[in-house]
Order: C-alpha cells, then structure tokens, then sequence
C-alpha cells in the first residue's frame, strides 16, 4: 500500500493517493489560490461524509499530475510573485566546483536538468511575507494558508459537529474558532508566525509556522561523508511528506551539496531548510578556521538563488559564550554550533554570523529567505539543559530577533535538545518572552538519555508538552538518532511520531476541529469499522498489518468482533443496550434484558488487549 | 544477544545476564534479606565504578541459578511469612473444570507439576502488610524495599554523584534523599504505597507502589479465547520482566485459565495481577447476567490460594452510574465495566461487587491481596475523558478506599485510558483528593486516538506525564492496542516505552540518583565509549543492532566518529579545545590554536542527524 513509482526520471518516489483518500483542492474566492486537502472515505455504513485533514504530500497523491522528478514540480507561485511586481530575474551566480565539494568525475551526481534564472528584489526592496503584512497587504500565500488551517472547520461547525475546546491550562495561545486571511497577516505581521517562501522556491505550496496555527514538523534528510546519494535522498523527501512531514531540512555535509539541493527543492512542495555552514565548511575543505564571512557570503547568495526557505544561522554562538559550556557534560553537540565555537577560539574573534548579522539580514530580504536562529549551545544531555549557556544564546538570539524583524526578515528560534520534563514549560516561557514570541522551533525535546534507539519516544514526550506549551514547529527524532543515518523506514517512524506529537499538543491547546478527526476514528472503532479505522489513522498501512497478524481473513475485517477477546463477549454491544435503558428506563429494560433469551449473548470485544 | 533459553521444561524462556551485566546482591543488617540488583560494567577508559540499576528480571539473568520451569522459582518469602506465626496450611479448594473453563483432553493444558499447600491468615487476622505497618512493624519485605528504592543513593552521595534535584513545578511527590524501612513502613501506614505480596506468592521479589517511590510499570500478558498457549505466557512474563516490568498482570480468558496462571505464579518473581470477574464470567459460560455473588467469592478464593498479588475489582461501576455514559462516543470500553454493566442493566440491582466490598475486604486481608480497584468506566476516547462517568465512579473508588483501609486492606485505583494532555493534571489532582492519596494505576492515557499502530507512543506521552503529575504505577500499552494481541517483541516495544515513561518521570519528580543513569549514558555518548553507551541503555541489543547497520565493523565502534559526520568533524573534540581555553585564557588558547597546524583537523562528530 505505498503506492507506485514514478519512472519518468532515474529517481523513483512513492506517488499515488493514501487507502480511501482522495487529494481535493479548495478555491479562494477570486479563484487564484486552489489549497490541497486530502479527503478519506468512509464506509457506507457510516453515513458520513470524508473527513477532510490537512495534506503535505504535494502532487505526489494526486494521480491527475504527472510526475517526472528531472522536471521538476509545477511552479505555482510564480504569477503571484511576479505580478507583485517587486522582483527581477538575473544571471545568478555561477556553480563551481567548491559548491559540490570539488567531486568529479563519477563522483559529481548530475545537474538537475532544467535551469531558472533566478529571481531577486529589485531596488532593495524587502520581498517577504513579513514586509507585506506589516503594508497590509494580504497576499496569495496568505490566503492560500487562511483556507488551509482552517480546514474546514467553519462547515464542521455549520453542522454541528465542532465545538470551539477551551484550553484548561495556562497557556499563551489565542486561537480563533475561523483562521481568516486578516488573521493570517496580523500574526505575520507582528512577528508571531512566519511563511517560509523563497521567492525561488515556487514549487512550495504556502504553509505557515506559529503557536496560533496548527503544529509542524519537520523531517531532516541529507547525505553525509560517510553514505547515501542523491536518488535516496529525494525519495526520502517525498516519503516523508507522504506521512506529514510540513517541511524538510536538507542536512547534506561532504561532496555534491549543491547537485543534491537542487533535485529536493525543485521537486519539493514543501519549504525547504538548511544549515549553510556545513556547506561553507566543506568550501574549506572541513577546516572551520578558514572559514570567512566571504565563503558563507557566497554560500548564503547560492542557497538563496537555488531556493531555500529558510536558513539555521548560528550567530548566537558568541566568543563570550563559549567558556560556559566548559563545565558541561556534553560541551557543544550542536555540528553547527562546534564549528563556530572552532571558529571563534580559533581567532579569538566574535562569531562572523553574530557581527555580519545585518549584512545577513540585506541578504535574506532580497529572496524571502527566513531566519531559523540556530541553537548552537543547545544542551546535549539531560545534565546540561537550561544552563546559563544555553540562555545567554537565547538572549543574544531575542536581540537578533529584533534586528530581524528592522530589516523585514521573518525569525524562528530554534530549541533543544535533551530536557526533562519538569524544565520544558520553563524554556518555553522564557523563549516567549526574550525573542518577542517569535515562533520556536524545538528539536525534541529528550526527555531522557537512557533510550538509545527509542529517542523517537524519549523525544515525542517532550515534543508533544513544549508544542501544547507553544512550540511552532517540531523537528523530528528518528530511531536512529545518536546511533546512525536514518533509512526510509526510520524516517517513517519519525514524521508519524512527530505527528502524533503535534496532534496531541493541537488537542490540548484547544483548536477547533482538531479533534473531529480522533471523534471520526473513535466513532470507527466503535462500530467495528475495521477498514474506517485503519484508513482514518496517521499510518493506515502498519495499523492494517497489525491487525492482520493475528486475523488475517478478510471476513474478520467485517466481523463484530477481534482477536482480543473472540467472538463472545463484546463491550461496544453493552454499550447500546446502555443506551436503550437510558432511554426507556430501568425497570422495563430489566424485563427485556431477563426475556431476551438467547440475545443476552454478546458477540464481541474490540476493547483491547490493555482492558481490565 | 537475548540470552540463552532453559531446556529443563517443555516451556523454554529467555535466561541469562543483559549485556555487561551481572546480577548482584545487598544484603540488609542483618542479613536476612538480600536485595538484588543489576550492574553494568563500563569501559576501562571510563574510569568509572560499574553503573547500578534497579533490577525486576529475577534469577532468569543470575547464571549461578539453575532455573527449571517444572519447578518454580525458589520461595523466598516462605520464612518471612511463617515466622511471623499469623499463617496457617490448610487444604485449600480442590481445582474444578470450571476453573479451567471446562476445557478436556488434548484441550486441558497440564497442570503445574509441584503442588503447594496454601496459606491463609489464623484466626481473622490481617495478615496484610498494611496492618503490620500501622502497628508499627518493619517487615522483611519493607526493608527490602528500602534497600531496593534506595539504589545506592546514599553511596553514590558520599561519592559526590548525586546531588538531589528540587522539582520546580507544582508536583505533589516527598521524595526522601534516602529511602530507609521506616519511611516504607509510613508510606504504607498512611495508604500513599502498597507492597502487593500475597502470602501464597513467596517466590516474588518484594516492590513498592506508590508516588514517593519510583515509578513503576506493569505489563499485561494472558491468553485469549482465540489464540496462545501456556507456553507463549510464561515465556511473555519473563520476557517482559527482563526488559523491566515491575508487575505482570495475567489477562487470560478462555480455557485454562487455572493452570496457565499457576504456571505463571509459580515462575513469577514479579506480583502478578488479574481480573478475577474474567475466570468467574467462564465460569457461567460467558453469560454475564447469570453471574453470582457466590461464583465470584469462589473464584477469588482460588486465586488467592494460588498467589494473586492483586486483584482489579470493578466495584465502583454503580447501577446509577451506567446511564451516564449513554451519549459517549465510545460507551464503556472496558471489558470488566461492561460485564458488570451488563450484570446490573439485566437486574436492574446494584453491582454485587459493591453491594459484597467488605466481604471482598474479608477475603483479601486474610491472603494480603490488594485491590486494583478498576475503572470500568474509564474513557475509550478523547471525546470521553474526564466525563460525568468516569468522574462518577472514581468517587465511589475513594469511599471504597475507606473501607479497604477500615479492614487493612492495601489499595491502588485504576485510572484511564484515553485523555488530551491538558485533562491529564485534572485527572491525577481529582484522584489524590478523592481517593485519600492512594497510588494511582494509570492505563497510558492515550493522548490521541489516530495512531491506531503507535499508541505505545500515543499513549506513552501520556504515561510519562501522568506519572511525572503522581501516578505510582503506569499500565503499558504496546504497539497491537486496539488491533490484535501482542507477540514477543509488542511486549519489549511496550515495556521499554513505559519504561522510558517511568523513568522520564523520576528525573521530572527530581528523584536522587534517577539522573545518575543519564549522566553516565552521556558521558559514554561523549567520550566515544559505544559499548558503554549501548549497555547503559534500557534495549542494548536494539542500540547495537542501529549502529551496526550503518557502521558494521567492529572497529568503529572504537573509533572516535560515527556515521552522521564522518570521520572529519567533531563537535566532541572541540569541546576539550573548549575547555583547555576557559582553563588557559583566551589569548594564550588563541595562539595555540593557530600554532597547531595539523591538529586543528577534527576526527569526528557524532552528535547525530537531527544536528543543525
């Protein structure tokens, strides 16, 4: 049940819709923005409608589009870009050897076949989602984004169906029953969410990051010194959207950087990120001390050029800084953090990053290029979290916040890391309060380093308590993490986990709607929709496997009953007998239950293994 | 790397130490008692004393005990008990085939080859742990424990490792810097812990529950009217154990519930808990109306003298209470709650359990069985939780509370199930106000209901918050939840993830000593010390086993860098650089740095994929 292959291209991905689901497209009311959904049917015996949930998969679901990777996604922003009439073509800057880490020969993976010129701001202007909202101006995107949060939740409501959720706790969000475009923008607007949206990114189907909106993960991919190629890691792009992935960080270090970056963005329907040092530093052949404010330059223009959404940007990682991590049990762990420590002791100079900030900032307003402020001096163990390292870079990471914000540049804040549970709402506050709310954006976090191989769990816990608590956007923990590189199935687990994750924080932060989709799976459950239930879930393929083991016959999928408690005894079939006494009262329903006869037989019991 | 298997029996289960491990044992004063644990070997290089854990394996992992399944493990408390001179033999309940559901011939598995007299209390007494607390007594058992919980605490705090870690958030937990018999003793006195240890149960390794004490986890095995054997169970238990569950709850239904569970008790080092309405409604041919008072007291004497630690008791599903789950979503889901819905609806009558509690006491302070009183009107969906019902009933679970303590019974009360995360506080803070502070039981909660394959993890970000807030003992659920009975490797993926909750837990509730297992984990992380940090963790062979994937050779596992860098970056080695310059200065480390040359390459990074 993965669905096919595209072989168009030498690379294959996994194209094709989801079991019962459908990708449907809703209009804008002028009709220029056309937003995904992905509707799962049910069965007939239901008698719902699909259940609409938000889709990142891109056309790859949709068996109308015809994929073919070496051309590359529909550029579907580019009218709107274009007509705002803010930006120019030019020639761009030239690939060189550097930017693919001096591979050749058969080791240089092949150019992405179509070129585009590439697009910047004309006249310095500022082409960001951020400079727009701030003119007041509602833009394509953000209206393609009020469309696709509010998932239908006004016609949900209209029937009855959603009932706004008061959050119990205190926590600092203020979501609105209907996601309005005006909405959109205000919260652009002040800082509070970002849009990343290159402006040579056209492919990207607009999607927004910040606590007032729905949580998102993202997926890191990449290849590394050691292993993997290209075709691995554009399928790996694809699959992980396939299972809800919001956006994809490419993480590539070692040779054919540039090569590999360009075949995931050009076929990319999500926003792509990436940490531009590490490709800096391979400009330098690995050594971090000859890396210079040139280089990064360069590196920042090329990235910009090809596409990338938004930048991780250690410039938090200060010389001062650096000596508080002494004591640590784990120092720096942060791969882009190290390097600019390197860098500093090296020089005994402040961080390029931090002193170049505003030239960075000039850079990035030009493309709409975010800032993903990086958290260099993030904890790398449960011993080290929210020590005073780690929040003298928050702080610093606050006041580049504000000088974003100067230059029109939309900011997310990166977070740890490892931190137990009781630390988490404290990091959480304070990123809220020192970076002006700007939209965090946490790795994790671990809530414990005793699980090697099942830091999926260890950090699901902590990602979905700092997404209820305010977290933006999650980035996923595979099971391979502190281990080895993730393969297909380890990235599975992890955009599933990190969607369990923010689904239970969407939950418990009150958001209208988000439970329809529990509601629609329990309301299965109950009524031994077997095939409902599988098709419902976030992974309708393992959940069917699993039933399958131990009753396989297609029969059993329509039977009322499973393999917990077999075919005798069932507490979903007392339940509507509850419903009969309710209604009808105690003693005539005691009569009925006594004359029933051989109908006081129950036929089954789907409530599970755990059940006591 | 699962151990080797014991031949002896015709039931073969998994024997020998974990990797590194030894089992060793601390004897108490005066020797009377001799507590084991399990200790992890490090790496010469690490400098380090062996790492201690808390150990729930039993003599399966000790290569000096010869295990033998037809025999049973050694009865240790047998002394303790009879010493105490409150006991007596009697002949006890002939077996009937009602006890084993009628099953015959090639259908009756065979029964447990050595026969033990049971024991009961002489002449009314209690003989609970309880009762023996509030008159002041230490047991053998309490110092145990003591010994047990304490885990090197006060060694490790001579040494200087542990420092205890004041909670910073709003928890009620009064964890002690050391843990001795006579807090024991009170926690038990005052109802806050339980020490399930029924008389009949000797070969058990003596535990607490309660949430002044570590968190504690519990796995369910048992087989079903559909499928499994005697063997698989056995087997399920200790396999369970191994990998760290602190009790076993037997969930068998069908044939052979008698002798599978005489199998298990007599192999379990762990308290073994059931759902004793399960065997009774066998006993009527699974016709829940024709159950009786007199049919339930029967099958709660046989397994009393068989040597159920605890009993989960639905007595608080009240025939007023039925009709308020009648506009649920999920109804009642659970499988004891809609039996006796089911009991109370065809007679229009109270539940007899509620109606016969102080009987019931009468029963289990003569065996020192504890109640596990269940909520069988516990949430089946987010849409359920916290509702009039499940409120309803965990208020008659308090007033029963009383009244097990009027009769010196032990109590721990059940709790749900499925609830969003921010229900979950409400959940825990309504349970210590009603029920007198006895320790809560919770099933996960499940904070999502659209993982059907995952809710391991669904529900394990419930657990570890749930029991971060003070719930003493977290019902696991594995992988099959909702979709089939687990096998072998369902049961390790459920104990290590609720392992991982519990633990989670104690470093979030500032447990001494809890941490001490994270930071010798890190510092193996950092220092490159892969067996260590393999061997540390809670599923050594599944950490190995992702390592070997990517990096097969024996040899890497000694080199300084790992798969996600490769071997020319390493953000472990620029922490020493880090500290010689806060130790050095930052002009003389500048100097060095520069003059370095060749040094100045890094070996290696190992920080993992999510690095950014």
């Amino acid at each position: 049940m993965d669905g096919s292959s595209s072989h168009r291209s030498t690379i294959n991905v996994t194209t094709g819709p989801l079991p019962a689901s459908e990708r449907i497209y809703v209009k804008g009311a002028d009709g220029r923005v056309r937003v995904p959904f992905r509707e799962i049917a049910l069965h007939e015996t239901a008698n719902e409608p699909p259940v609409r949930v938000y889709d990142t998969s891109g056309p790859y679901t949709d068996p109308a589009v015809d994929i073919d990777i070496d051309r590359g996604l529909e550029r579907l922003r580019t009218s709107w870009i274009e007509e705002r009439g803010d930006v120019e073509t030019y020639d761009g800057r030239s690939v060189t050897p550097a930017d693919n880490g001096f591979a050749d020969g058969d080791r240089l993976v092949k150019e992405f076949p179509s070129k585009h010129r590439p697009l910047r701001a004309k006249d310095g202007n500022a082409v960001t989602q951020l400079a727009y909202a701030r003119a007041g101006i509602i833009t394509p995107e953000m209206e393609y984004i009020a469309i696709r949060e509010n998932l239908g939740r006004a016609k949900l409501r209209d029937a009855g169906a959603v009932e706004p959720v008061p959050s119990e706790c205190d926590i600092p969000a203020e979501i609105p029953a209907e996601i309005t475009p005006e909405f959109v923008r205000d919260e652009v607007a002040r800082g509070r969410a970002i849009i990343p949206a290159n402006i040579n990114h056209p492919e990207a189907e607009p999607m927004i990051i910040g606590r007032n909106f729905l949580v998102k993960i993202n997926a890191n991919i990449g290849n590394s010194a050691v292993t993997s190629s290209v075709a691995d890691e554009v399928d790996k792009m694809v699959w992980s959207i396939r299972w809800g992935s919001d956006t994809v960080m490419d993480l590539s270090t070692g040779r054919n950087i540039h090569n590999i970056r360009e075949w995931i963005i050009r076929n990319s329907p999500v926003p792509i990120g990436t940490v531009p040092i590490y490709q800096a530093l391979e400009k330098v052949d690995g050594v971090a001390e000859d890396l210079t404010w040139e280089i990064f330059r360069d590196t920042l223009l090329e990235q910009c050029e090809q596409g990338v959404d938004y930048f991780t940007i250690h410039a938090g990682v200060r010389l001062a800084h650096i000596p508080l991590t002494a004591n640590r049990v784990t120092g720096i762990v942060s791969r882009g953090g190290s390097i600019l420590a390197k860098w500093c002791l090296s020089h005994h100079q402040e961080n390029f990053l931090y002193t170049h900030f505003a030239d960075i900032c000039e850079i990035l307003r030009a493309y709409d290029v975010s800032f993903s402020l990086g958290d260099g001096l993030r904890p790398g163990s449960i011993a080290d979290a929210n020590d005073a390292a780690q929040f003298a870079e928050l702080e610093t990471l606050g006041e580049l916040t504000k000088i974003a914000w100067e230059h029109d540049v939309q900011v997310m804040i990166e977070g740890p890391g490892h931190v137990p549970m009781h630390k988490i709402k404290v990091n959480m506050d304070k990123q809220l309060a020192v970076c002006g709310e700007a939209p965090f954006y946490t790795l994790g976090p671990l809530t414990t380093d005793i699980a090697p191989g099942y830091d999926h769990i260890t950090s699901g816990i902590g990602a979905a308590m700092i997404g209820w608590y305010g977290t933006a956007m999650l980035c996923y923990v595979t099971p391979k993490e502190h281990l080895g590189l993730p393969d297909r199935d380890d990235v599975k687990v992890g955009v599933v986990t990190y969607k369990i994750a923010a689904h239970a924080a969407d939950l418990a932060k009150g958001h209208p709607a988000a439970q329809a989709r529990d509601d629609a799976v329990s309301r299965a459950r109950f009524e031994f929709r077997w095939e409902d239930q599988f098709n419902l879930s976030l992974d309708p393929d393992t959940a069917r496997s699993f039933h399958d083991q131990t009753l396989p016959k297609d029969a059993h999928k329509a039977a009322h009953f499973c393999s917990m408690c077999g075919p005798k005894f069932c507490a979903m079939k007392i339940t509507q007998e509850v419903r009969d006494y309710a209604q009808n009262g105690m003693a005539e329903m005691s009569e009925t239950f006594r004359s029933g006869g051989g109908e006081i037989y129950l036929e089954a019991d789907k409530s599970g293994t755990t059940t006591r």
